[in-house]
């Protein structure tokens, strides 16, 4: 499903960079976007959120129609227990998701969060956590996506989360 | 529905504190708790949610089904627009519906999040965000609670988000 | 919240075939509908849902917001212990919320489900069921509504399932 | 993902027999359940749901884990526009999730739903709908299952719902 769970996040972000450097020099139809612009469209709009500069969250992966982001485990991100705190959770599948839909939206299209729901399946315990939002449809209004977070370790990767999330495009105001 | 959202949240925090004092002399019945022994082991729950602190949330009120949190908004919150991030609204909304179901849950047992849905009805824009959890059923096992995000403004309250959770008593280890 | 449970079915049904009849004649504002032309076309549209007839469902109440349907128990209607399936007792809700949304609709829109999610809080066993949807919030292009099904015997009136559904109101084809 | 299916539905039905007219000899841990004797438990189950009868709708396929349910259209099942109505869709994909639930579940536990959501994705417009219930996770008492339903015609399969649904496991009664 996912097969580069075995990259550090510091590798993924280098190749990212190397993307979102890149120009952009043809559009092949006026579905298909350059993969290149979108990644620089998602690396802005990411840092300008500043709740993931809060959580400590970090965008480690952008390919059509899937991204990745990463949350290191920290006591400010808690529940009670010391586990990480649904919210915090939810909130990078949420943006995962919700940039997962934009790879696919029209150029002149923001995404915005309808809703969604999350299943915690395990308590979310790890060194970092991993979240991964795909695209499951695309329409023109609505996109439904599907996400998972992973509890990582230095040996070990498990589903904690799953959420199921659906997307509006919305017009950029000019 | 809410009849004390007029009221500021240092008078409510105020009052909370005095029924946290107060110590709990009678219990009437095995199913009927002292609200004053849950307000006190709630607040204490609170405090050591690391998430809570970090994003600068408030328990504002505690009664026997229900339990408001506020969020002062601040950019450190914030989603791409700089409205509060669905992940803010929705971590402080949790925490108050799984505070509700804890009023009504077996003394030895603790609260956890099975799953979530929330819809967001409109941007969240405002000086602070009001989170409402309410219980609508508690069994045995399970309890399902409702919650509302209000976007509050000097003059104005607005929804701005709708959850229906799913909570599990889980039994506390000694 | 629901101030005409008590009311027979049969008498709910006498009560809105009589608004049915009556002839709309001022409309006050382009933002307000007249309740009888579209508690008409509700009834419409609800008698051309194969699958109310099918499941032998019954529209019984319709108002600005709020629409009620009637489920008897039949054993057609079963899951493997004789109880209501949660599939018959989702239909009737579904039906009941995308009405409510239809009456806060413009004209000439019709609404379809974008998703719903429903948590089943005890058995569905009883003589009916009374399903009641709410529109909770209805912006330009989306609704958001809340409903629950009771299930009823001559004396009693308990929730069984509580909804949170998202509609959408889509352009009638000409 | 799913990978059977161009089979026809009646060459499942007579592989599905086949399986469960088998003894079940040999039982490896108290783990690991017999497969046939699950198989033959859910069609029983299945065929004392009077609903699924009422649809018209068949068991068509049962693994570890997985269960597939196949649901011809009918004009009994429609909704306002003669598709497929929600609420049809919906009641054979939660069947397929619970049973999916149940070949994970302790043999002496029944598997109940909690709670599902689910998106439209697309009109459900189709000779026959095909739902797959998968198991995400299984612990103790929850499992998590995922689910889609797909319309089908001589030629095409698409997706035009996805669950995600919360399923509990229950001790039998004696």
């Amino acid at each position: 499903m996912v097969d580069d769970l075995s990259r550090s996040a510091a590798a993924e972000r280098a190749r990212t960079r190397t993307f979102l450097n890149a120009q952009c020099s043809v559009v092949y139809s006026a579905d298909i976007y350059c993969m290149s612009r979108i990644r620089s469209r998602i690396e802005a709009s990411f840092n300008a959120q500043g709740l993931m500069s809060t959580l400590g969250a970090q965008l480690v992966h952008v390919e059509d129609g899937e991204v990745h982001i990463s949350l290191p485990y920290d006591t400010r991100l808690s529940q009670q227990h010391g586990y990480a705190h649904a919210g915090a959770i939810t909130s990078v599948v949420d943006s995962a998701c919700g940039y997962a839909a934009l790879t696919k939206a029209p150029e002149d299209h923001e995404v915005v969060t309808v809703e969604f729901k999350v299943n915690f399946v395990r308590p979310a315990v790890g060194e970092r956590f991993l979240a991964i939002g795909k695209v499951r449809t695309s329409g023109r209004l609505v996109a439904v996506c599907t996400g998972e977070v992973r509890a990582e370790t230095s040996n070990q990767s498990t589903v904690v989360a799953l959420m199921q999330a659906t997307m509006m495009h919305v017009r950029r105001d000019a």
